[in-house]
């Protein structure tokens, strides 16, 4: 996703603390604590502008959303509308997913979500996929044994990909759909990517990997 | 699959017992005598008209390959192929797999491939389809933990069916494939229902699952 440089997204992001942590490396081990509460917590990874995840934490107040998006000027897209819905069981980090530990205490965190991820088609960029097994060590460490990885993807090399990493990584797969939008599947959420893909007639991949016991 | 009646059929079938086996019941327990080695044993179920165990029995001979296949037209056009071949690690079977462990004891078998089975696209029939947890009961218990199934088909709800089933079941899958055509597989062996939808562009959907620990 690649959006013009905009020059107030600093200063908005800035005008935001509550919303878009500045410093998480501080809440390490004390993300309850932040949201005042005991609510299991997810994460989505390159949370994009926001609309699952701000759609997830209106539909679901008993859990705790974080929003993990790298590019600042998109991150500000989110930030709008996390303003607009005003949960208080949400927030947002313009941060990489590879700092994940810097952030979080083992299982700290009960379930990630993997939506429309960077499919880094190139073998040799296969590593920087959210779901190769570098990516799946740092998951099982900060989630445990037992919790869940979402995934969706309009992309079928990386849905493909995902499905082996996960079954490789000893992941027992659940609710596997090949194409979402036909599916029985309540209370999907659509992201951003998905609505434009969805509406192009494309297909939508999505299933949950169950981690396994640490290794 | 559906051809017109053969009256041939019957009589060339009769007349090739060592390759269309008449009396399995009779061979419970003794396939390794029956195949003069202790080679293990692979069986496809819904084999068709034979061109992918044909195919597989001259690729590997030191593998015994079984067809099953309930249409007894068809089978004949098997048999025909398989007289070609002259396979010595090669038989078929005219018979329905829900009788499998009436032909085979516990363990007898080492690995089962399903191809193109029908994929029986109502809810109230998802008993039949041969990936159903009733079918992956039977095949527990003829080849054990650790032995696999590899299906292939070109039918989007059968595969996605088919993986939660495995899933669900307690195996773990393996090569999953959305597009076995464009995938680096190696050796794969066209069966006739794959080579007509592929050269259509369709594309083929493959996985194999390894089977649990008996329950
Ligand atoms: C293709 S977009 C999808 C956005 C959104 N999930 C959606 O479905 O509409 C992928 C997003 O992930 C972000 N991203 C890629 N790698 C990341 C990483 N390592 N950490 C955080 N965000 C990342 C990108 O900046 C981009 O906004
Ligand atoms: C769609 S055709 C595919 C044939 C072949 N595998 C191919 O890929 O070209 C499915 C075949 O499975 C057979 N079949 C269906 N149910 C069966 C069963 N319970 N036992 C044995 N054969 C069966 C049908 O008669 C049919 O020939």
């Amino acid at each position: 996703m690649r959006l013009r440089k905009k020059p107030w997204a600093d200063a908005e992001i800035e005008a935001s603390p509550h919303i878009v942590v500045p410093n998480p490396t501080e809440l390490k081990g004390k993300w309850h604590q932040f949201f005042k509460n005991n609510n299991p917590i997810h994460i989505e990874l390159g949370t994009g502008k926001g609309q699952f995840i701000t759609g997830m934490a209106q539909a679901h107040p008993h859990i705790n959303y974080i929003g993990m998006e790298l590019q600042t000027s998109v991150i500000a897209m989110a930030l709008k509308k996390a303003k607009e819905v005003k949960a208080p069981n949400l927030c947002l980090l313009n941060q990489n997913a590879l700092q994940l530990p810097d952030f979080f205490e083992p299982e700290e965190l009960e379930r990630i979500y993997v939506n429309f991820s960077d499919p880094w088609p190139k073998t040799r960029h296969a590593k920087r996929r959210l779901t190769h097994q570098v990516f799946l060590d740092i998951y099982l460490e900060l989630l445990g044994e037992g919790n869940e990885i979402h995934m969706k993807t309009d992309n079928e090399g990386l849905f493909e990909f995902s499905l082996n990493s996960f079954s490789d990584f000893g992941c027992r797969l659940k609710n596997i759909t090949l194409n979402l939008h036909e599916s029985d599947m309540e209370g999907n959420i659509m992201t951003e990517y998905e609505e434009k893909f969805s509406s192009q007639g494309m297909k939508i991949y999505r299933c949950e990997a169950v981690l396994p016991a640490q290794k």
